[in-house]
């Protein structure tokens, strides 16, 4: 049986963007139950500046205070040197860079060109000097919203970049969901000729509905790890109304029923999941969590027995 | 480039579970826009009894005022001989007629066991005779929301006990979403492979959020039909909340990026998917309608020039 790994990002990814702040008692609760569900890896917070995120303003109290289980990797999200420090005195099990793909995206989003975010992560990666893993995401691997396409060659010119300065492991964002299965598998295919040593994830969004049918394709190429939110939390700027980050809980759903080893203890999960809109204060895209499990059988109707004894 | 034929159901499928009567002009108007959008078969209404679903009790006169574009069939819902008599007068192109592979629910669903509802589609399909074309549509073919596993086998005896019947086709139903992309890929194998000569038809829900993988599933097997419903309209009765039928734009869009030629104008079929929550009054769970086909470029942010000429 094929062992897959999560990495939820919903504490980073998720909630950067909620607007009312998740007080830090919860998000170390939360932290601690995503831990017991069994995800090999939990994006915990970042080390931005507190004005440029204040829902993660408290990310060192955070990374104090929650448990730490063995067997799960805690990632922070390190965008320059400072927050490698933060990150250092944390003891993060990995610390995740980030850049974009496409020049535009990188303007808006970092508001700094491409190659100026390279050279500062690369000093990040100099600074770090293998004492933490480094993993690097990048965005819009499959389409910038504002540019239009983004070669694949560009993505494998960076990943190239990346992997020569000795990161661990790369991870492929469809930053607001415009891959297809097609490309994915193309983009999976190439990627894992090309780096058989790192440790490639994929970050896809749901926005257009094709998030788990990304994830299939990825797993049809090789792929075992990806990234996703719980309750599919995370939404996407440029379409409001629009789903983001795919569903932790209904990927791993799915590639559970197929066969797969997730690793996860699947009821508590999807009980997790279901208290997430307490926490945030709305729904989330999230459908297992509403819809039950495959396994969830519902009573028959009370008529169902009595027509049954009659035929 | 593989043709893809997509049937279209929210006029029966998706209207009947919807609270509020929608005006048979409405009615009419979304039809003939369908037409417009270029999909090869619309399920049009159902010629059930007007007490059993008020909401298509206007059967005979949508079929009457519709607009009979060349190419593009119109399917009725039969349940019994006095529906295939309603259907004949209607003109429809084909009759669709159901019942499930689940004993329990089929008592559940159409208040009789699978061989009374066999005996008597039989009994339409003999009346029939040849006169015009029938699907059966197998409810429940990857699972029963209360029985829980229907073994393949099941749905394969069905399937050859109406091929001998001299249907034209059939639609193979995940009634209640519990379909998972391995199942849909051994099931899509192995009908194909028995029923050479008979039109498969797969229909998706998306309860779980596995709609379009299990879409991608099946035409990997080489499934050329599908199902869908605009704007994913149509929901589960058990369970309230979750997504029901998989949204017809969402999966036609993600067959189109992936290069397969679905004959569809897109743009005026998201327009159409857009105009759907006015008709019914509430929102749907399609997502392209809302963020947008992945060609659909956005404004870069005003910064973001000053800073591109600023490096």
């Amino acid at each position: 049986m094929t062992r897959i790994y999560f990495n939820d990002v919903v504490m980073r990814d998720g909630l950067q963007i909620e607007a009312n702040f998740v007080p830090t008692d919860d998000k170390v609760k939360l932290v601690d139950e995503l831990s017991e569900c069994g995800f090999a890896k939990i994006e915990v917070t970042s080390f931005t500046s507190p004005k440029a995120i204040p829902m993660l303003r408290d990310a060192e109290e955070v990374m104090g205070r929650i448990k730490r289980v063995p067997g799960v990797e805690y990632t922070v999200l390190v965008p320059n040197l400072r927050g490698a420090e933060r990150a250092f005195e944390s003891k993060a099990d990995e610390f995740n860079l980030v850049m974009s793909t496409s020049e535009t995206h990188n303007l808006a989003n970092l508001r700094m060109g491409r190659e100026k975010s390279f050279a500062g992560l690369a000093e990040v990666i100099k600074y770090v000097d293998g004492r933490t893993p480094i993993n690097v995401s990048l965005s819009t691997c499959f389409g910038c919203p504002m540019e239009g396409e983004v070669p694949q060659a560009v993505v494998e010119k960076f990943a190239q970049r990346f992997a020569d300065l000795g990161v661990r492991g790369l991870t492929i964002c469809d930053t607001t969901g415009m891959a297809n299965p097609e490309q994915v598998k193309k983009m999976s295919d190439e990627l894992q000729k090309r780096f058989p040593n790192l440790q490639l994830t994929l970050h896809f969004h749901n926005t257009r509905g094709m998030g788990l049918a990304n994830v299939l394709a990825a797993v049809q190429s090789g792929i075992v790890r990806f990234d996703g939110s719980l309750g599919g939390l995370g939404g996407c700027p440029y379409a409001p109304g629009a789903s983001g980050n795919i569903s932790s809980e209904d990927a791993i759903h799915m590639l559970d029923a197929m066969g797969y080893d997730t690793g996860m203890n699947i009821p508590k999960l999807l009980q997790l999941a279901k208290e997430l809109p307490r926490i945030v204060g709305h729904e989330v895209p999230g459908q297992v969590a509403k819809a039950g499990s495959t396994y969830t059988l519902h009573p028959e109707p009370s008529y169902v027995d009595e027509l049954r004894r009659a035929q």
